[in-house]
């Protein structure tokens, strides 16, 4: 009897997990560094929490259960249904609420390349201000986490869900036929402008209309923000424009160079009500890496007070997707100590632990293996140092430093030695500090 | 209508967040610093996985549901049942295989202070190796994690299950009455002997056996161990107090002054083949902080071959109720660059940014709010330095910097006033990483 998995959750060990890692602390770093804060929460939420965000398409995704006293529960499929309800629930939060979150979500998709049922997101979300600075601070922030990966070539597209709601109001159209237009435009990256005619077709739009829906999100630019000022009434809808706008003045200040107004972004049937964003990267594999948008009315959903709150999301598991062949495959140990034999295991252990003391990260046989197979481990491992403790040189009080790379040796007191490693490995200080710390071009795109 | 969470369940802000991942990352940098390398697995596990491990109170406190394809699904109750299912899976693993894993936990159980339904746990393992080096390299490294954490005055205990199996073998048990004797020992630490009499008697065991455990009970150290060489004749018996003795022999080469051999110690009717162990500290209301022991069957139940392996865990829940009080109150943000008004909002974020690139984590108004308001909102996160820009510095070069704790303001150039903060805040490096390596000072228990 072998045991498996359920089908779309993964295991990860040492070297990918390592990727994984280095991922999570140099967005973290990148999420502290403009002042967001951490936020953690429940993997399971109450079943009227879940459901109070509503839409059809999550509801079905929810991993749902009864606990022992027949409460309706389920895993959260998404992280800003929780902030939502703390932010309801804490009234007293000062604001602006700046708060990250880099969780597990749970979704019950047909999985596939880069989707899995079980995953990690990275969310900031910036609650209690109405104004683009508290969008562009989300879009530019996540910019920023994505440059701390070593990607490059960023594009962003804006769009404005006041606009999107001018267009089908001026087309006459009620909330059935609007859920239909926006589902069929949703779809433009995947079917291309003719799968949206035909889907448009199909949802009963007469083809004037269609072809007016279809030469609107075709607009980009300024281009696009002139036209949806000529040809929009509804105030709304100019606040849309105007906040557009206002989001391109500011883009270069944020660091933004490259930001387009695209009026085909949608971003979802979602609770969005005010500018939408997506972030794709020049690598062509990863596509759209980052996506969001404002939700100013969510929170009331939720039993809050009317509070503006605008937020994106990175998918982590495609950009590890993208980077998990660029690991070094060097764990975290520097040095293997290797005693010669069983009557030296105490003096071994204790060499190690002070080399860990000494800030660098060590490890020793816990097998009573003889040395060759030692050495053998320490190899396979990538261990970059062995040091070799016998009778003698404990009597002695040196020791050979085996340089396993370069395939020679060294010898001196342990104190020397070991400065000659935290020389070598720069500081030496292990642990997940370290590797946050580290250069940057380890995590480098296979483009 | 305001949405709760489901019982016994919580919510980590700003302060308690840091806190807590404070803890986390003092322990990952000890677990790796001894070579300990991540690993994570899915929160979901098959039901057939989360009831191979057995024991019936755990199958009961299991979060247990249907997947949408009717596939039986449950929430890992541990960490231990998702590694012995990767070791199973996976026969080319390297051995050792020291691994690490800090994650959520899920256990239907009437929640207390300090016991919650969802709780992270800090596990390690050594798989592969039968040596008590491999247990006194759990037991020596969970014991520097909690140094890192500011804890002292640590009292290892250990026993070997083989010895607990020679005592009842001795009194001609079978395994009901066994378990009987290890549940009513289990509970000596809640209910005192006194308490333990009483449930020998109510288990049936006739009142000369009673004694007899319960006087084998009260040995602890060298004593026990000559007591255990004595009285017990399995060869198993002779085995586990062998390596209590080995592993007694080498504990100071592993860092542990004060490991005590306690026969009364059970460590719960589990799966543990060999040394138990658990580690209390001194701060009073922490009490048990981490146990373990060896379960060199465990794999085999999961379909694998047969391998040593041996394990703690660090219950972080406790920790944090204990260190919570020791936050700093302070977040990541060092400064908060104020505009005089919105006609300067372009130029606060752009030096807000700039402050962020040379390894100060920086943030500005994000609500169009008057000069006072933003200097209340610093105030009130304890942000440190306030930067003032108005037209005047922007044309002059030369800004304000208030220094909020001793309220005076100096002046000078952005370049100036970049160096005079890095200066102060040391290295001015953001992030998770930086949190890992600040004075340990920080985070002392409240004892």
């Amino acid at each position: 009897m072998k045991l498996g998995r359920p089908r779309g959750t993964r295991d990860f060990l040492s070297g990918e997990m390592r990727v994984r890692r280095t991922i999570i602390e140099r967005i973290r770093g990148v999420f502290e560094a403009h002042g967001f804060e951490e936020m953690d929460t429940p993997a399971i939420e109450l079943w009227e929490v879940l459901a109070a965000k509503g839409g059809e398409e999550v509801e079905h995704q929810i991993y749902k259960f009864q606990d022992k006293g027949g409460r309706w529960l389920g895993l959260r499929f998404d992280l800003t249904v929780p902030l939502a309800r703390v932010v309801a629930c804490t009234p007293d939060l000062a604001k602006p609420f700046k708060r990250y979150n880099i969780s597990k979500v749970w979704r019950y998709e047909e999985p596939q390349s880069g989707r899995l049922r079980e995953f990690l997101q990275a969310d900031i979300d910036v609650v209690g201000s109405p104004r683009v600075e508290a969008d562009l601070e989300c879009i530019s922030t996540a910019v920023d986490a994505l440059r701390a990966l070593g990607l490059s070539g960023f594009e962003v597209r804006v769009n404005d869900r006041r606009i999107l709601e001018g267009m089908v109001e001026r087309l006459g159209m009620d909330g059935e036929g609007r859920s239909k237009v926006f589902r069929a435009l949703d779809k433009l990256d995947k079917i291309g402008i003719e799968g949206v005619r035909r889907e448009l077709a199909a949802a009963g739009l007469e083809e004037g209309k269609a072809e007016e829906v279809l030469s609107f999100i075709s607009c980009r630019g300024r281009e696009a923000l002139e036209y949806a000022e000529r040809e929009l009434d509804s105030p709304a809808a100019r606040e849309g424009a105007s906040d557009l706008r206002r989001i391109g003045d500011l883009a270069s200040a944020f660091g933004l160079d490259s930001l387009l107004v695209d009026f085909s972004l949608v971003r979802g049937l979602d609770y969005y009500t005010g500018p939408v964003f997506e972030i794709k990267t020049g690598t062509a594999e990863i596509g759209s890496i980052a996506g969001g948008g404002r939700y100013d009315r969510l929170i009331e959903r939720f039993g809050g007070p009317a509070t503006p709150a605008t937020g994106i999301s990175l998918g982590i598991e495609r950009l590890f997707e993208v980077l998990k062949g660029s690991g070094t495959g060097q764990g975290p140990v520097k040095v293997f100590v290797a005693g010669v034999s069983d009557r030296v295991t105490a003096e071994a252990v204790r060499i190690s632990r002070e080399l860990i003391g000494r800030g660098i990260p060590a490890e020793t046989d816990l097998m009573g293996r003889r040395l060759g197979r030692q050495l053998e481990y320490a190899d396979g491992k990538g261990i970059p140092y062995v040091l070799i403790v016998g009778p003698e040189e404990i009597s002695r009080g040196k020791f050979k430093l085996r340089l396993m790379k370069e395939k020679r040796e060294i010898s001196g007191s342990l104190e020397e030695l070991a400065g000659e490693i935290t020389g070598a490995i720069g500081g030496g200080r292990g642990g997940a500090g370290a590797e946050a710390g580290e250069d940057r071009s380890q995590l480098r795109t296979q483009a």
